[in-house]
């Protein structure tokens, strides 16, 4: 019988995609999983990106054991050079993985004790009291696994991200055998993911992205120009395969692209025959039909190969030609929609022939769909379940799929970040919850989000500001020359000349109003603010940040003059 | 013969969906079709919406005959309060449409001259060289239409917004006949809707949704919520047949969904059984399986009913009960994506099962698909094609569509929006280019785009502003103290303490520095900017707006005081 309750903590990954850390607890071990980071939406100006919070962890940092690592996209290792530059735990990850946690610590100049260590799939590991074993799943990286994690209470096991794929372009399947076997033993629970529980059906397999990706280079003319995700190693090696097929040979443009493509060179995750790739001076001398371009920009980033194509950036190493295929061979993360449309549009516009995701289908995600879902829920046959790894309603779509497998609605566990979670063998109750919150980045500055902050920014971001200073004689008290107004962000320089004129009136009459005297500040300040913005509403119905500097001169001096 | 070419000059609605505006011209006649706005993009800070410029018909506005409106969406006649304010030609419309564009004018309180006449599907109207036929097309509004325009040059045919729905909700399929006849007759020009070139096949019909509303109401065991557009009045009927079918009462909350089912009750484009609709009182008393909410909110708008509900905000007139069915009958537009996920989020949250399009098909939308378009060109048989209403990509699948269905290429016109088309009976030919800026409106602004002020707008949003005022004694040209800094937006009040002296103090050196008199104020104004920009850089990455007061005061005033 165990001592202790089993403690789940989701630090992030619930309700936000994009910024997964979970701690699982037993007695006086922790082990974390994953610790990504999230980048902020629209409404958080000026904000770089996100992070867990790991308060939680540093009030229990003496229990900590070790922080597991599924795999390396940014929402499951961009958090560590934070975390690790206040805590130093060991790491473990598989190799691919481990590649790009180092590049991430080195981008930011991150220095840490903590060990890096590798596992792989089939390996195990013992933190404490946890036993883990890793297995592989299929998803849009290579080397991801999920976890069979031994506990004293029971046997957990963690997804990761990932899908089924019977075909998967590199020797990534799901593991299902040892789930298989697990779900006849006993598992107490199981952890997955969520980002595709919206979606009826089946994710389908890589090979149709294969199939796609061959009729379009068979039947282009001229150049195809490629661009996916820089981690989708196993799509770039479909272009390569593609390439060697059709007898055309690989550009690759594009820092991100080209170093992970020669990173999973180096290690076996890519797979290419001797001088498939050509350089520049090659590129120059071959026919447009032997030729495939593979290119960073799938999310129309405004600084990436792709986008300074479509803009004829006279710096591309590459101009869009007509004649040119261009293949996008991803879907547009959320919020970066307009982006990729604008490229989409610049190219079409420039005599490219454009095939993305609305017309063909050249991207598959690497996110299992209901049915996989049920699938995994199916062979693991857990007696409790918490989905992970999706915002609030992909949870809650997930928790109505465990149930309708048979899972006992009292086993399903929709938890929100810093929630509690207690597992004995036979029960689980939330049983409190640790402060989760919103850790931003920007820049060098980390911390708490400030809503004055944003607030301000948001109408800064609107109508812009206007400052007006006031110099106020220390002799009479009174107004010592007419008030001056300095905009930036406001309104039209030709327009506005006029308005700022009329403005400045405004203000003198507020202040010469009732003939008070002007040394009270926080009576000017509230004058000037008052007059002006009720004015500038009036006028032309915006609302612009009012500064007022208050400044007291000398009576004697008659030369007061103000910028 | 002809006398003239006709002219086909777009003002808005190509490469830029939804501000939609043509104009055609033959002599010294000018037909304009729609006025539409469009809402600006996450870039344009500030900014309210986008309208067409119309220097074009201003140069000619003794020759303009009409405006004709082809149904009564914001992006038809949302521009229309500012084009009769300055120019006041008869605007032709159908009843539906007619009674918007009213409600339009009334709320931007525009007061025009220009009459506003009825037509109707059938009907013809003579506007100089132009005679115009209206016929009925199917869309997501009642009484759309398309026209059918006979020109000394040949036979103009625009297709209005629209799809081929032959099971549609109300009495409102296109009307194919007219058209069939007119292919066999020969058309010279086809003007049609690409919104949907992207999607293959054909869009699915009401009777569709209808299927799923049934299903999913009969399942319900509490209340159902149901939100769409609100001048989607087909959606509103088909909820009204559903809850007479299913013994429930329909309770109707938001503002615009309650006008427009109102005005739409009176004229007869909706039709419900005396005593369905029910008041809140009634609503209170009925069992809950007795009720479905028809309600605004389906693109997640912050002070929308949905939205309330969502937030709890306690001034709903309606909470949210676990039991509650939502039906999201509606896709996000383009840009409100992250909005009605954090409303369906919310809703989940608060216990409610939420139904939307991800997970079953609760919309239909209004545009043809592929083979629709393939359709009407095959039926419309036009001399020339001129792709309308879509960004840039839609025209050039559009283009190809056409092209796959037999219209020579050099017959295709893939137009931007100013450029001047001429048709002759046997050729075209762009000949020019006409001025179209983008207009933008900004609470009573209306202008061109400032890029200066957007860039400023851009930066403030970012990091903020730092104004810092720096007095000057006019004496000896020292500093008269030591330079005061107040911040908006810019960092956290914490930490922004410390910063803050310390810039006051890289001002005070920047400005000592060299013993130069202070009284140039460009070398004051660029030496505070430089300091401190680089000191907030080097210290935490951001870079705020610093604004500069440099203050002139005498030597004699000891008591200089700045806030």
């Amino acid at each position: 019988m165990p001592t202790h309750k089993l403690r789940i903590v989701p630090l992030g990954g619930l309700a936000e995609i994009g910024k997964n850390m979970m701690a699982l607890e037993y007695g006086n071990d922790i082990v974390v999983i994953d610790a990504g980071l999230m980048f902020p939406s629209e409404e958080m100006l000026g904000v770089d990106l996100l992070i867990p919070d790991i308060s939680y962890l540093l009030a229990r940092r003496k229990n900590l054991r070790g922080i597991v690592i599924t795999h390396g996209h940014e929402d499951h290792i961009g958090a560590l050079p934070y975390v690790l530059s206040r805590i130093a735990p060991p790491v473990y990850a598989t190799r691919f993985t481990r590649e790009l946690i180092m590049v991430e610590l080195k981008q930011r100049g991150v220095k840490t004790s903590a060990k890096l260590n590798l596992v792989s799939p089939g390996s195990r590991i013992t933190l404490g009291k946890f036993t883990i074993e890793f297995f592989s799943v299929c998803h849009s990286i290579p080397d991801s696994v999920g976890l069979v994690i031994h506990t004293p209470v029971g046997i957990v096991v963690h997804s990761g991200d990932f899908k089924i794929d019977h075909t998967p372009a590199l020797s990534e399947a799901t593991n299902f055998n040892q789930l298989a076997l697990l779900g006849a033993k006993g598992v107490l629970l199981l952890l997955s993911d969520s980002t595709y529980a919206e979606l009826p059906g089946y994710t389908p397999s890589e090979q149709v992205v294969r199939d796609t990706l061959d009729r379009i280079v068979s039947e282009a003319k001229g150049r195809v120009i490629v661009t996916t995700f820089a981690s989708l190693v196993s799509r770039m090696q479909q272009v390569f395969d593609v390439a060697v097929k059709h007898g055309r040979r690989v550009f690759i443009v594009g820092r991100s692209m080209k170093e992970i493509a020669s990173m999973a060179l180096k290690t076996g995750y890519l797979t290419a025959p001797p001088g498939i790739i050509c350089r520049l001076d090659e590129l120059k001398t071959l026919p447009h039909n032997r030729v495939i371009v593979l290119s960073t920009g799938s999310q129309g980033e405004p600084t990436s190969a792709l986008v300074r194509m479509a803009n004829r950036d006279p710096s591309s190493r590459i101009q869009i030609i007509p004649g040119d295929t261009v293949v996008i061979s991803a879907t547009p993360i959320p919020g970066n929609e307009a982006l990729v449309s604008k490229t989409t549009d610049s190219l079409f516009h420039q005599g490219a022939n454009v095939i993305y995701d609305k017309v063909a289908q050249v991207h598959v995600h690497g996110h299992g769909s209901q049915e996989e879902l049920k699938l995994l829920l199916s062979l693991v046959k857990p007696k409790f379940f918490v989905p992970i790894h999706g915002e609030y309603r992909h949870l809650s779509l997930h928790a109505s799929l465990a149930s309708s497998v048979g899972i006992p609605e009292d086993n399903i566990f929709v938890l929100d970040n810093g929630d509690i979670l207690e597992l004995g063998q036979d029960s689980g109750k939330v049983v409190g919850r640790t402060r989760v919150g919103v850790i931003y980045v920007s820049g060098m500055i980390t911390g708490e989000l400030n809503a004055g902050v944003l607030r301000d920014r948001k109408l800064l971001s609107r109508d812009g500001v206007v400052v007006v200073t006031v110099a106020v004689d220390a002799g009479n008290g009174r107004l010592a020359e007419r008030p001056r107004i300095v905009t930036r962000g406001f309104i039209d320089t030709g327009e506005e000349q006029k308005l700022i004129e009329k403005g400045r009136d405004v203000v003198l009459a507020a202040l010469d109003h009732d003939k008070r005297r002007l040394s009270e500040p926080s009576f000017v300040d509230a004058r000037v603010k008052d007059s002006l913005s009720k004015f500038f509403y009036e006028q032309i119905h915006r609302r612009p940040v009012i500064i007022p500097v208050v400044v007291e001169v000398s009576a004697k001096n008659s030369e007061v003059s103000t910028r």
